[in-house]
């Protein structure tokens, strides 16, 4: 079942790595099934050099493996509690890169310094609250969804047009309409963080990209009277 | 018609690709043609591996599409502002490379630190005053160019010595005499931003190279006396 | 004899240049016969792109020769003393990757700042003391060994815990259950120093993860309750 | 005539191209005869991928061009007289790396951090002083050797033993028993550089490695009792 999701969940995993963004077996990409009924998602510790579409995993939204010989991505709950939490969006992504990651472990979101951030990313990315110890020891991959959910709620930041988060002291995850669409928006995500990081280094008082900026590039790329790429 | 053009200005923006100035659909390379009449420029949004000579689009100086099946790059009308505002430049290249975004980002021109800047740029870059409200909302990317052309008048900077700009809060545009000369110059100022945040961060209170420096390499490479490169 | 083992560690050695951890004749991995009489390493100053499984170099633990027309790697000694120190561990390897000596040279561990580092190294990366006069004169690189081992000793901390050091002033050693483990800790402390800096960077006062997530994250991966990856 | 030379002359200077240190037509390589009575150096200004070995001029050493159809590298001069001033080298090597170049803008040496930099560099890589005006107008390449050769003369300084200089906002020159060793030492150097830096950043305060470990690995490496590499 599923042979199509399979293979776009395996190339988006694939692309992970050709990107840049991942190493040895890190990072993950899943994809929900257009019904909403199953996500497919990288096996746990395999070699990306020899990973096929079978040994990607089909769980249902319980987090049930329903069919796949191998353990999911141990990251899986949360990718679960994202799909629940984050209504519409289709594939879900988590990586180690080097600078989304080094703003997550210094606990700062990254801010909206230019255009390049706008297209993307309607505002600031933000990190989260560090997660508590108990939201550690018990259910700590659901609770890291619950956590990023939580920033998006209390904060009034709208997932769809911030597709990304930090998550305190960890890093990454990023989401959009499929796996490739997150996997695109990690890409996306790294780079604005490496620009950040040089942007604050050249200017420490370096202030973010005036709203009406923010909205011009954003709007440029989404919504109804976005006028970026081909009708 | 103008299918050298096309296959050049293809190329041009492969090249930003290989050279790592750019990913996914990002940046744009055009050429003005040799009468002044056409300019020929990357479509929007489309992917690099699958771009073609014949999915270069071909504009007026007006920016009315007269040849193609594809829209042209969304930046487009800056790059008229910029072959109307530069007589003579024959290609103009946008980017949102790391270091040289950066420096736009951070609102700050790249100072002429050493003689790998004065080989090409016969100065600072300078980065241009933020666009308006108003000139964001309304005719943003001609407006764009119009920024840039109003930085080199009122500074009194030669566009032809100093073929880069950095748009505030956005990116880099260079110049050159063909497609493939303004992306040259893109390489080159993504160059000359790494090393200048390097020497920045090496020594805070880093001077410019004195003029007779900038003199001396900038004309070794340009002008009747130059003599670098054959005859 | 033990041509298995050679070809293992021969290709360790060329993982370390496909890694980007080594350039030139830089760098070099040994691992430990099963039956802990022989350790096989790379020879000294040979290039990699030359290098065959037969060149590897056979020594007893005391660092004589028994195979080979080779001579072995002038850091053998160091590593024959952490094999001596550190019972159990297979493989050893010593880089001068961009980033972790970097650190070294600062004179500073890489602390745990995150899930990324602790999912490999149970806490800080500590770096040595600096090798007195009369340590570096004589027995340089036992010496270099031996304060390794004190490193560890005399700050309590497990060498299986935490596969790595730094040597003040010189560079990272790795180590693992084989050569080619060892190599995968080097990349990963490589990917860790370099997010630390940027971490630190971002911001000065940067904190440690707090100590129920490394431990959540270190357990994860190692130990009996593990439960990432295949079972 | 000189054919070999030629060929070792074309090697040098495409491993600059492929080891990420020159790009588009940077940098320049030579080698003199083992006579000492020609110089062989890249043509000025010539595509990378297009160059073959008898592209490669031939010059005396008041650098009469005596075989090849191109015009020799523009910093010819310079190299002549490095081999004028440094004798018993057999190649010298230009290039605008991106770090050693960022120290050579910030006007700073690069003082030896650790053990990456004492096995090929034994102390400080000096910086120049700058030019004058003066200097700078006529015979410019040739008094940048000069006073290259002066800043090893008056501070003391062993061309031998520390083959490499940053001339002040300008950038590195390296040199060797060939034009590949010099290569090599510009490769290193531009480690060297890289490290120092992120060095500096993680630590303000950062001391130069005590002498006796500099000792120690320069001459582990090199001298009478060098021990590193194969007899």
């Amino acid at each position: 079942m599923l042979e199509d999701l399979k293979e776009a969940v395996l190339r988006a995993n694939l692309r992970l790595v050709s990107s840049g963004l991942v190493i040895l077996t890190w990072g993950n990409a899943s994809q929900i099934s257009e019904d909403g009924s199953f996500v497919v998602i990288k096996p746990s510790g395999v070699s990306y050099s020899e990973m096929r579409a079978e040994d990607m995993v089909v769980t249902d939204l319980d987090g049930n493996v329903v069919e796949g010989r191998l353990c999911p991505s141990s990251d899986l709950p949360t990718h679960l509690e994202l799909y629940r939490s984050f209504p519409g969006i289709g594939g879900v992504v988590h990586t180690h890169s080097r600078y989304a990651t080094s703003f997550a472990q210094s606990e700062r979101g990254i801010p909206c310094y230019g255009t390049t951030h706008a297209d993307t990313f309607y505002g600031e990315v933000p990190c989260t609250r560090p997660l508590s110890s108990l939201e550690t020891l018990s259910e700590y991959e659901r609770n890291t969804g619950r956590v990023i959910a939580e920033t998006f709620r209390t904060r009034g930041i709208d997932y769809t047009e911030v597709p990304a988060v930090l998550v305190c002291k960890h890093g990454p995850f990023t989401w959009g309409s499929s796996a490739d669409k997150a996997v695109e928006n990690a890409i996306i995500l790294e780079e604005v963080a490496c620009m950040a990081l040089a942007a604050k280094e050249l200017n420490a008082e370096v202030a973010p990209a005036p709203q009406y900026l923010v909205d011009k590039h954003y709007l440029r790329k989404h919504g109804k009277n976005a006028y970026y790429g081909q009708k």
